[in-house]
C-alpha cells in the first residue's frame, strides 16, 4: 500500500510478493480492492502490482476530461517509481485498453502482455453502450447505475446462479458509491471513448496472451480473434461458459491462464 | 388497417394479400409500420396480418400492469375476429414469447410457428437488462433511451456500417416519441418480467422453426439451442454476421428463411 | 428422365414440375436418385432439373483425368439443351463447387444461387484428405470406402441416433457399387484436386445463399464464412446441429432454406 | 530414461527434473519422443514424467487385444514403481482416456487432471473413423496411413502453412515405420473402441481442465464441453486457431495452459 505523486494527483498502488514481476490494470468499475481474493494466488510466487487509476479507487479523482493516453503515461510512470526497467502487463477491459497502449509504446517495458476482454478501438456501438453507462453515473442513483451497467458484463448462466451474490453487490455500490465516484466512473467512461490502437497493434513486441470469454457481450469473442490477429506474437484462447467479468466468474482457470502464460518457457519450437 | 374490439381497447392490425396466412407478432419496440419495406415480400404469396400488441403502434394504451398471457389473449382474439381457424405464427423477441405461449396454449391454432431471436423465459438477468430500459423509459429522454435500448439488440459491425441510417432512427425517436409512448414501453417491458413458458414448450405441436443470430447479445444463441432442443419438433437455423435486431440487419436472409418454412412441405423422410 | 450428348458421353438428367427453375448439382457420392424424398417438396412450385454429372449415377464414365471446368462445362451446355437462358443454380460441397464456377463464369446464367457446404478451393489439407478417400476407392472395397468417406460428413450425433439407417446405406454401397463406380468416385475426387475459384468469386452477380452446418467436419463454417465474405451479394446462415451431408440430416431446414431464398423477393431496403 | 516390468512387458519411461510432480499421458500416435521440445519447458519447474504406452514407442509390444483399462492398470503401476503416493496427470486424446479413466479409478492419486481434446466415449462415429485409421495400418503403407488418419488431427489453416513439415513427417513416417508398428497403431486403435467412461465421470474427485480447439475434428468442442459439464469440478478452455494436435499447433498456449494449472492456487472463492 503506498502513493506516488502523477502530475497534481496521489496513485495509489500495491507491491506485494517475489519473483517475476507482474503489473494488473482494473477495469473500469474496480479498484485494487477487487482483487483481494486473487492476492494468494498472484502473489505467491511473483511480484504483484496492483493500481487503482487516476479517478478510480483510492488514487485521486480528475477534475476534467483526460484519455487512455494519460492513464498509460501513468502506468509508465509507476514502472519508474517502483524502478522496475520492464514487466509482465495484464490489463482486464478498460485496463487491456490501456495495457496495450503502453505496450505499443514502449514495447521493451513490456516482457509479457496479457489482454482479457478487451478492445482495440471503441467502436460507435461500444461508444454509446458507454454513453448509457455514463447517463446511469449521471443519475448518482445506484440502482440504475447497476441495472445498466453491470447485468451485461456477466453471463445470463452466472448472473442467475449467483444472484445472491449479485444483489449483495448491487446493495453494496448502492451503500458505498457517492456522488463523486460516479462522476469519476462517467469520466473514465468517456476518457476511452476516442480509444483507437488498431494503428499501434503491430508495435507490440512481447509475447501476447488474448484471453475471451464464450459469452462475453461487451467485447465478444469474434473482435478479440480479430485483435490476437493484429498483434504480432499473440495467442488466443477462450474461457468457456463465462461472460465479459471472467475474472469474477472463473477466477481459476483465469489465475492459471495469467500465471501459466507468466511464467512459462514459451520459446518451444516444434515446428521449424 | 382496420381495428377490432379487445375488451375496453381497441386493436390495430392489417390484413392484406392472399394465400397460406401469416401472423407476425412485433419486437417490443416495433409496430405495424416496421414491416413496412417487407409488407411487399411476405404478402407477395400469402395472406399477411400484422398486428400492434397492446400498448403498442396505434392499438390502444393500457391503464395498469399486465402480463404476457393478456397479449396471448387478444392473439386468440385476433384470430377469431378475421376468422381464421389456424395461421401460422411468426414472433420476433417479444412477439416470439407470445407466440410460443399461444403455441403451446392453443396447439391446433398454429399451423407452423417461427420463433425469432426470442427466451423461452425471462432470466434474472434478462430482467435486470429490462429494469434498465424500463428505467430509460421512465426518463421520458429519448436519447437516453436509445443509447440504453437500442446499442445492444444490433452488431456492432451492423451499427458501425449504418451509423447515419441509425442516427437517423434516433433523431426520430426523439421527434416522434411522446411520454406516453414510453410509458407504454415501460409497461410492455414490465409484462414479460414473469414469462416463463420452459414448462410448456413440449405442448408445442407445430413444426417450429427457431432462428438465432451469430451476434445476439440479448437472447444469445445458447439459449436459443435449448429453446429448439425443448419444443419436440424444431429446427435450428443460425443467420451469421447478425444481431438480436436481425430482421432489419439481415432482410432477405429473414424473409427467405420465414417464407421458405412457411412455403414448404416439410414432410420428408430420408432417415427412417 | 432424359439424356443429352456432351462431348463422347451421355449425361443424364431429369426434369420435373413448373416454375422457376432450380437445377441441383449432386455432391461427390450422390446422384439424382439421392434426391427422392426431396422431389415432391422441390418440385411442387418449381421446375426441377436433377443432374448426375459425368462419372457420377447414370451419366456415362470418362476415361481419363478432368477437371471440375469440365463439369461446369457439362452444366452449361444442359442449360442450352432444356432451353433455359438462366436459371437458379444449387450446389452441394463437390456440385457447389462447379456451381460457384458455373456462376463466376456466366454470371448472367444464374439467377440465384445457393452454396451448401462447399469450398472456394482445395487446400492442401482437403486435398490429402481426398487423397485418402482416392485410396479407398482404389481399394474396390465396399467396408474399407465407407468406413473412411462417410463418418466424416455427418455429425456424431447423427451418426449415433440413426446408426440403424447408416448401416444399411454402408450394406446397400458394399452390394451395389462394381469396380467402376469406385474408379469412378476416385476421377471425381481427382477433378476437385486444383480446385480455387477464390480469384473469380468476385464476378458471382447472382444473391447467393451460403449454407453451412455447425458441424461440418470437411467444409468448416469458418471456412464457409470466408466464402460468403468473397462473394459480393452472399447471404450466410447455419443450419444448427448437423454435419455436412446437411441435406440427409436436417432435409426440413434444407428445403425450406432452398426454397425460401428461390422464392422469394428478396430486394428489400431497409437500411438505405 | 528407465523401464520397469508390466506383467511380461517392459514399459519405457523418462522422469526428469524437480517439483510438483507431472505425469503426461500421449496421444496414440506420439510417444516419449514426442515431447522433446516440450521438456525444457515442463521440466524447468516440475518433475516431469514421460511414458510410452503398451504397444507405442519404446514400450514394449502386446499380442493381442486389451482395452483401455490395461493401459490405466500400467499408469498405476507406473505411479507405483517411481513411489509417488499423488500426481498431477495430463492425457492427450487417448492419453486423455486413459488418464479420465485413472482419476475416476483412483481419485486419490490424481492432484489435478489436464484433459486436451479428448473423448468421454467411443462414439460410433468415432468407432468408424477408428477402424479407417485401423484399415490404414493393415496395409502398412505410410503414405495411405498418413493421408487416412493425419490431416483431420491438425486444422486447415495449419496444415497448409506447414506444408513443408507436415510433408517431413510424412516422409519420416514412412521411413520409419515398421510392419510391426502399425500393426501396434492398429491394437492402440482398438483397444479404444468400446472407451466409454460415461457413467464414472462423476467420481473424478480432482480439479480438472478441459483443453478443447476451435478446429478439432476428431473429438469435437462440443462433446467436451459435455465432458467438462460431466466431471465435477471442472474448467473449460479453448484454444482458437487450432486443431486436434493443439500440442503441435499451438505449443506455448499449450505449455502455458498446463503449466498455470499445475502450479497456481486454484483455490480462490470470489462468489460465495
Amino acid at each position: 500500500m503506498a502513493t506516488f505523486a502523477f502530475g497534481k494527483r496521489r496513485v495509489y498502488y500495491e507491491d506485494m510478493g517475489k519473483g517475476e514481476p507482474l503489473l494488473v490494470l482494473n477495469g473500469i468499475f474496480m479498484s485494487c480492492a477487487s482483487w483481494e481474493a486473487f492476492v494468494p494466488s498472484f502473489a505467491a510466487k511473483n511480484r504483484l502490482i496492483l493500481v487503482d487509476f487516476l479517478d478510480q479507487g483510492k488514487s485521486g479523482k480528475m477534475d476534467g476530461e483526460y484519455s487512455l493516453s494519460t492513464q498509460a503515461d501513468m502506468v509508465l510512470a509507476l514502472l519508474e517509481e517502483i524502478k522496475l526497467e520492464s514487466v509482465n502487463l495484464m490489463g482486464v477491459s478498460y485496463g487491456g485498453e490501456v495495457a496495450m497502449k503502453a505496450a505499443a509504446r514502449c514495447p521493451d517495458k513490456v516482457k509479457k502482455l496479457i489482454l482479457s476482454n478487451t478492445a482495440a478501438y471503441t467502436s460507435k456501438w461500444l461508444r454509446d453502450i458507454g454513453r448509457s453507462w455514463d447517463d446511469a453515473c449521471r443519475s448518482h442513483d445506484g440502482r440504475q447505475f447497476f441495472k445498466t451497467c453491470i447485468p451485461i458484463v456477466y453471463s445470463p448462466r452466472f448472473y442467475e446462479k449467483h444472484y445472491t451474490w449479485v444483489a449483495a453487490r448491487e446493495d453494496l455500490f448502492v451503500t458505498h458509491f457517492t456522488p463523486e465516484v460516479y462522476d469519476a466512473f462517467g469520466r473514465l467512461i468517456r476518457s476511452a471513448e476516442t480509444h483507437d490502437e488498431r494503428g499501434n497493434l503491430s508495435a507490440i513486441a512481447s509475447p501476447t496472451l488474448v484471453i475471451s470469454s464464450e459469452y462475453d457481450f461487451v467485447t465478444p469473442p469474434y473482435q478479440q480473434k480479430e485483435l490476437a490477429e493484429a498483434i504480432p506474437n499473440a495467442s488466443h484462447v477462450t474461457v468457456q461458459n463465462a461472460g465479459h467479468a471472467v475474472m469474477y466468474e472463473k477466477p481459476a482457470e483465469f489465475v492459471s491462464l495469467v500465471l501459466g502464460f507468466v511464467g512459462s518457457d514459451l520459446d518451444i519450437r516444434v515446428v521449424s
